[in-house]
């Protein structure tokens, strides 16, 4: 349950279909939204970005907070999310950081030691003065529509860190977790405190609701993910307890993680698309939120294909406590937006 | 058990530890062998390779049997694996595909359409000749130790003839399965077929045993992959029953796809490394012979680290009916091969 009474939550948002039913309540409407519905797929978005560096874009709030309202206006979706990158965080502490096109984020040097990690910055809460601006301007455009505040979990950042770019097998990031757990540790040590200082900055600037997305988890086996990675995404879930909004915790390819993204202290845990929700409802038991998972792939089928799927999720749901329907995986750049907003229409058509 | 009475089985590598642990058996000596043993990680492999395209090289017999002995002689592994590529029979067949360096398969067009898939070419058995003449190469300085045959997977290959590239999230591929089901299973068929063509052009020119990688079935959800990809694995597994040496049916990220793979009609499961080999022969059951799952992220590791992984992976494979240690995946290129020399030696000192 929210402390109602809590200083950050002023009732703006408190009835709204999504933070009930984060809350396990089952609201009259199924609510519903995109990962990644802010960006890529939008023609709006790419005329607005046009000419700016994405991480420039996350960091400007006048264009920060258009782009995370664009999908709100367009699809009547039931939450905003807070148009940011993982790495947001690490850039605006002081880390060489960028993005490139078609790439990913690329770090000026990698992460492998315990100097390098002794050498990293402490995020200053107040060099997040753009970030809290950005989500104060989407709040008091949002009204009763909450905003959901994000940040990468400590592993997938540090996979990051380690790798220095993207990686399909992360071989160094799993060798230096057994390698030299010590570092490990206090890399993934600092990038906790990172994070939260990132999740609680959006929160006071006005979020209702954080997911913390741990991408590369499912890179993890269970027993590395459960001695590696999961001591420090509960150390954020915990240290963002006390500001009374719901956590979400999401990671792709974690159909054999899903009690263990749970046991992180989440409130309502993501679930991707390579496991059908029935089974993962199964596995989380009847008293969890969960939140998902319409396969990405098939938003490119024809529609009959598409809607049978989505009446699929949303059946399945029914066996959750409670349910919010997103995609499995974050918006292919390539989809058809139109298709997104008649997702909408259909889920809202369904009693919740 | 083999038919030892079969026109193939000349008798030269029945007591070989490895094909006696295929057969369901525990020789005295626990055979280990490495996936992408022949390649990259060897000196020797890349001076030899300088200026000759990964495809031309498996299919120039004197290079091709040379690369494929390399890691024999250096290493005294169990087995020998072909040095070929997953794309090989497509190229033989007169598909449009190219390795690029640091990108992978690339076809000269994606195969979308039921057009598309109609004008695939079948593959003439008489064009192999080059496969089967490097093979009876190994096989002649092999004496004794077997040399195992391979091909991808029907879905695996179909997912690059779909997306025309690799592709992390295959959302193409998974798309046509569900859109357009004819379509798809067209393709797999034709994939199928070829394969089956392949795999016992490799065995009639002396390979002891065959492995189906289905580098990609990870990717799908377990409905999807009985659905989509398992009888055509299936397909491929009976047309070669009848040759009498065992089939090993391995993938990446498969956990939740174990009983699957076996229930293809496989002799021995390859295990990756994303879960504990325990676990693994738990859900497979204690009849399967199984094979895996060093974990490669941990070569680079100090030694005394990888010794207690491997010696845990050999303790765990004693719950196995039977035990062929390998890696959870290939060698990294940047591998040091002395690793695997000492792995090997480890593994040969264990009772098998």
């Amino acid at each position: 349950m929210l402390p109602a009474t809590h200083p950050l939550i002023d009732g703006r948002t408190t009835d709204a279909p999504l933070v009930r039913a984060y809350r396990g309540e089952r609201p009259e409407r199924l609510p519903v939204w995109f990962m990644r519905q802010a960006g890529r797929s939008l023609p709006e978005y790419r005329a607005l970005r046009e000419g700016t560096g994405m991480l420039e874009s996350c960091l400007t709030p006048e264009l920060a907070s258009e782009i995370t309202l664009q999908p709100v206006r367009r699809h009547g979706v039931d939450a905003a999310i807070f148009f940011s990158d993982i790495v947001v965080p690490l850039k605006v502490a002081g880390v060489d950081v960028d993005i490139v096109q078609g790439v990913g984020p690329v770090m000026g040097s990698a992460v492998r030691s315990r100097a390098d990690v002794d050498a990293l910055p402490e995020l200053d809460p107040a060099d997040l003065a753009p970030v809290q601006e950005a989500v104060a301007r989407c709040v008091a455009e949002l009204g009763s529509t909450p905003l959901i505040g994000f940040a990468g979990a400590p592993f997938t950042i540090a996979a990051y860190l380690v790798e220095g770019r993207p990686s399909r097998d992360h071989l160094r990031t799993r060798a230096l977790l057994h390698a030299d757990p010590d570092t490990w540790h206090a890399l993934l040590a600092w990038v906790a405190r990172t994070t939260i200082t990132f999740l609680r900055a959006q929160v006071e600037a006005g979020a209702s609701a954080l997911q913390l997305f741990d991408s590369w988890a499912g890179t993890l086996s269970p027993p590395d993910y459960r001695a590696g990675a999961a001591p420090h995404s509960r150390a954020v879930l915990e240290a963002v307890a006390d500001l009374g909004v719901s956590r979400v915790h999401f990671g792709t390819r974690t159909s054999e993680l899903l009690r263990d993204l749970r046991d992180c202290g989440a409130d309502v845990v993501g679930v991707d698309d390579r496991i059908p929700l029935s089974v993962a409802i199964e596995r989380l038991g009847p008293d969890v939120p969960v939140q998902g998972n319409i396969d990405p792939a098939l938003l490119t089928a024809p529609w009959p294909v598409l809607e049978r799927h989505v009446r699929e999720v949303i059946t399945a749901g029914r066996a959750a406590r409670s349910h919010v329907v997103n995609l499995g995986h974050g918006v292919p750049p390539d989809t058809d937006p139109d298709v997104l907003t008649r997702i909408v229409a259909l889920v809202h058509d369904e009693q919740g």
